[in-house]
């Protein structure tokens, strides 16, 4: 498979040295201007990036939308005035010189970090090390698996990564790269910017590994070049081209080239150069223009390089609008879901035939009618298929030798799992989801919080979610996984008490096109206590009245998950003592929170006393119950033992629950 | 170096084979009783465990805590039975058959998972894998770091690791290996229990690498035997012992082994065998003796193996009596500080000369004090040294040259780092200590969980603990991380505001043997607030009244860590409006919550409005403001600007606040 045309070399009017160059000072100056920021890495791999994007990358600065663009991520993000000078220089719309003038302040698109959602081109947000690099192949898989189902007419490109030494030593470039090799994701090529530093000085300091070594043991191709040297910086790209194995290609590199005092030493790394080395790296660049300045035949030969893609970008628009699923590729790219979702029949079976099953396998069925109507959804699990129950009967795994098929067995990899399916959501046309248990929502936690702030859909599907799931004990056992989940910005946790609130719980998740959800499931078997179709999801308002008291009202119970039951046995209770008692199913405390006043002020009645049921931490039921409320929960870690034995032990039973609840009644001096 | 000197294999009465058939049956009787657990690993792994335990650890179950032993870590924690059958062989006290029978029901110390706070002799809590594999190099870090301060007489011994596919998939696994190849870690062996089988199927389905060429990349030895071959399982060991690189063991296993039917498959991982299979297997390892029986020559050979460690353990013993450093290494290793801590004078100096620093700053400085009084003392960075602000003048590197250093650069392994040190206080005789950002606690948040539930002295330093670290923008902000770790059982979390109180946190935190802490510390300076000298350590009490009120009290401000300073600010502009307002400090919640009533009454005044103040998500503070306090928060991501205008733009000034307050008074008809 050949490159993307470029612009033959000999046409190219200026020096791909002046080119980087133009990089390197705008790097300087960006970060001596806010005084903050990491010049090192932009002037270090400019050499390299500069042939990437004036002769081999793919895209359209005029869309940086188009589908069919090469991706490319810039994992160790935190040097980030590359993408910046990259972007501006290439011709995209943003950012202007003025963004870039702004770098690092209030309102500047050009952020510390790259941000997608401020950025157009910006393809992922990075800076948590190694996390773009995992995105990356997710990006990756998405390509060969659109390339599958709609051909190379539509789907033709490659995914390129800039990564730093830290972004190869974290645990996660480990989980990245293994899942690459095994899927034999070809179109996948990352640099990676050898320089030998780390903020805390050489990397000796931590490290004596041979990296293409290892990177060879996982199935990968690798080479290496002199990052400064444009010729063989070409050289290793046409190799790694034309290897049917992702390439990693080690660029020995200066971190900080051109800074004549501080280069090839961790000074450049995260500071600004200062004044003086800023106008001794001039000197030394040949580089006469005023800060922010860029001389006219310099841009005018980067703005050259930024319309290579426009013609081949009206190509495909052509063969996009001859094409028999135009309207199915276009639809999925845009992230619209079909209408014949609205259409499927499965809530209606669960009400004529109620069922008693764990809500992970609520979600399984659930999945069977979403994964017959969605053709874009692509699951998966951590090595938990069976009991995460992730996986539907007509899924086909997806595999280097057919990457059409729509399940990922992601081996061990929990983390990696996260951030493929954060990659591939950011490619678009497809929505992941994936498994593991609850309590390794730790072990993936930074690509969660990564899917809120990337503001993409994303479903983790969390089951074994409370002492529940029984002997496995504390190590498996979430206790203080669910409110901690609920702190992260954005990401929306679902605890759902039923086959029916499932069912709704993940419409919901499929719905949302802005964030990430999350679905914390049952390894035990629940009654299914939602018997009358309602047209209203009623999980979209976080909350509501499964049942209202039939006494009078003196006591609010509200449950979650698998403690609704309880609360329903705690409720009948206490009505046989003529107490009244509504119960509250609360399956997402955002969504509740974002409901108006009235409906929260009648849920949640003011005159009776607040009990909360969950089977985890109490801290944060507060909110809900109220100082005189009661919050019957897990405030500890939880033991091994048989799932009913461990209730009883930890009183979740209306016998335990009863009498707390008279007692707080008696102490309100009802 | 010569193996821990084994009995002559010629003398053992009772074949290899036999001994581990013992093993087989007690996993397969236990897993059967309980219809819960997995049979397949001990089953597999029976053998070489067997000739481990006989022929190679050196160990003494009359004493598990003989400082000297070797350490042997179940990494694959999921075959806890394993452990428990060999403990229990081996004559260890505990687990007695009874707890074996009770394995996976409550009260048992059996547990599901290996917990080494029920059963001495289980060296680390595993289950979440690649975890143990972790801790183990950090086990061997602390024997190196031990042997080069007391030599050879007192501190020469082994780590010894089981690890699964899992554990070896695990992103931490490259981390920790990378760290241990770094080191030279070259008495630490791990046998890789090679049997091609995950709990999805075949390792086929997800991974595609050359294990052992990766480790070899990484600085290891590595040979691979047949692990039913009982020549070849010691062929390995003495070619693993002979070699002074860490080594991995390819261990060629079949899963399951001697369970005729579903042997070397997926069927065996996870579930009992089933009567029938247990039958069978029983007849194929012609194991005649009923459930939890084991014939007498059997048991006899095991214990004797078991004796194996008594005379070594009485020679140690003796040569630690006649050694000079014979109290230091016993009071080191039982983890008892040295009385001269308490005279330290630092507090005294801070108050004659108070500082303006960053509370980062501020660690460094009480690390200063310490690290000279405490040569127990290990820190560390994961590659933010000078951010973190870890390192003392006086500490040395730890390096493969020099064990006898104090400080590791962990590179950019956040969660090997606090794997590493979970496995330091685990083997004793060090209180390690290590720095990250604290957003990056997500990417250890596993570590930290399991140092909790460890009940170990582990101190986690992070640094850049709000958006007060500021223009690196919201990939580096943390928001929801304190409430998030807040929510860990047993673990406490600490938010000191100023040098003084840096100085009783890190005091608490040493002196807290049964658990682990963690300091979040600022990147902005922040006035000293303490300015008077007080005997008690204020901060014991998780909060306490800074200042109180001068005019009429009708407001109570709570702060934590930098923002303390704000609520003075506020503080000061209410009571220029007559409205009087307690300043709280409040560095540690959990320890706050364990005051009694009436000082958290006290503290809390019921009639006065209560306000929150805290740059991070608002959610949990319901618990000390009441349904009609506020909290003054952050519930959204940060973004990218200089400090002080995040403080502004977010409302973290006291003219932000001060109309809130006044508003929220009114609204209270006051």
């Amino acid at each position: 498979m050949p490159a993307f045309s470029p612009i033959p070399r000999e046409l190219m009017a200026v020096e791909p040295r002046l080119l980087a160059n133009a990089i390197r000072a705008l790097a300087m100056d960006a970060v001596q201007a806010a005084n903050s920021g990491h010049p090192g890495m932009p002037m270090g791999m400019a050499d390299v990036a500069t042939i990437l994007f004036t002769e081999y990358l793919k895209y359209d600065p005029a869309d940086p939308a188009w589908p069919d663009r090469d991706r490319f991520v810039l994992s160790a993000g935190h040097g980030s005035m590359l993408i910046y000078a990259l972007l501006h220089l290439t011709g995209y719309a943003r950012p202007t010189m003025d963004d870039i003038r702004g770098f690092r302040q209030l309102g500047s698109s050009c952020a510390g970090h790259p941000e997608n959602f401020l950025l157009p081109g910006v393809e992922a947000t990075t800076g948590p090390l190694g996390q773009g690099f995992g995105m990356a192949v997710g990006m990756a898989v998405a390509e060969r698996h659109l390339n599958a189902v709609f051909g190379d007419d539509l789907v033709d490109h490659r995914t390129w990564v800039i990564a730093g030494d830290g972004d190869l030593m974290e645990g996660i470039n480990h989980e990245a790269a293994g899942l690459a090799g095994h899927l034999g994701l070809g179109r996948l090529i990352t640099f990676w910017d050898d320089n030998h530093i780390t903020i805390d000085g050489s990397t000796d300091l931590s490290r004596s590994e041979d990296v293409l070594g290892r990177y060879r043991a996982m199935g990968w191709h690798t080479i290496s070049c002199d990052g400064h040297d444009f010729a063989d910086i070409r050289r290793a790209i046409d190799a790694a081209l034309a290897d049917e194995r992702p390439s990693l290609i080690d660029c020995r590199t200066i971190i900080g080239w051109g800074a004549p005092n501080k280069q090839g030493t961790a000074a450049t790394h995260g500071a600004a150069l200062g004044a003086e080395e800023v106008a001794a790296a001039r000197k030394q660049l040949v580089w006469e223009s005023a800060p922010f300045e860029i001389p006219e035949p310099i841009m005018t030969a980067w703005r050259q390089a930024g319309r290579r893609g426009a013609a081949p970008h009206e190509e495909w628009r052509a063969r996009l609008a001859a094409h028999p699923e135009h309207g199915e590729f276009v639809r999925r790219m845009e992230g619209r879901l079909p209408e014949a979702l609205a259409k499927s029949g499965y809530l209606d079976q669960l009400i004529a035939n109620p069922q008693k099953v764990a809500t992970r396998k609520a979600s399984e069925m659930a999945l069977e009618a979403i994964n017959a109507l969605l053709p874009e959804t692509i699951g998966g699990s951590a090595d938990l298929t069976g009991s995460n129950n992730t996986k539907t009967k007509a899924q086909k795994p997806l595999t280097k030798e057919d990457y059409s098929g729509r399940y990922i067995y992601y081996g061990i990899r929990e983390f990696e799992m996260a951030c493929a399916m954060n990659g591939m959501a950011l490619h678009g046309g497809v929505i992941p989801y994936g498994g593991t248990f609850l309590v390794f929502s730790d072990y993936c936690r930074p690509a969660i919080r990564l899917a809120a702030l990337q503001q993409i859909r994303v479903v983790f599907v969390m089951t074994h979610d409370s002492i529940g799931l029984g002997e496995d004990g504390p190590t498996h056992q979430p206790v203080e996984h669910l409110t901690s989940l609920r702190l992260i910005p954005d990401l929306d946790v679902y605890r759902p008490a039923d086959a029916v609130e499932t069912a709704e719980c993940w419409a919901l998740s499929l719905q949302r096109r802005d964030g990430p959800s999350l679905l914390a499931l049952t390894r035990q078997n629940l009654p299914q206590l939602r018997l009358q179709r309602s047209e209203e999801n009623l999980c979209g308002r976080g909350a509501y009245r499964l049942r209202p008291a039939k006494a009078a009202r003196r006591v609010v119970l509200i449950g979650t998950g698998s403690e609704v039951e309880v609360a329903l046995a705690v409720a009948d209770a206490l009505e046989g003592q003529e107490i009244g008692a509504d119960v509250i199913s609360m399956p997402c405390w955002s969504l509740f929170d974002g409901q108006d006043a009235a409906y929260r002020a009648d849920l949640l009645a003011a005159d009776a006393l607040k009990v909360s049921i969950e089977a985890g931490t109490t801290l944060g039921w507060e909110r809900y119950v109220g100082p005189d409320g009661l919050s019957i929960g897990l405030d500890r870690f939880g033991a091994s033992a048989p799932a009913e034995n461990l209730f009883k032990r930890f009183g979740f039973t209306a016998e335990a629950i009863v009498p707390q609840v008279i007692a707080a009644l008696q102490s309100r001096g009802e």
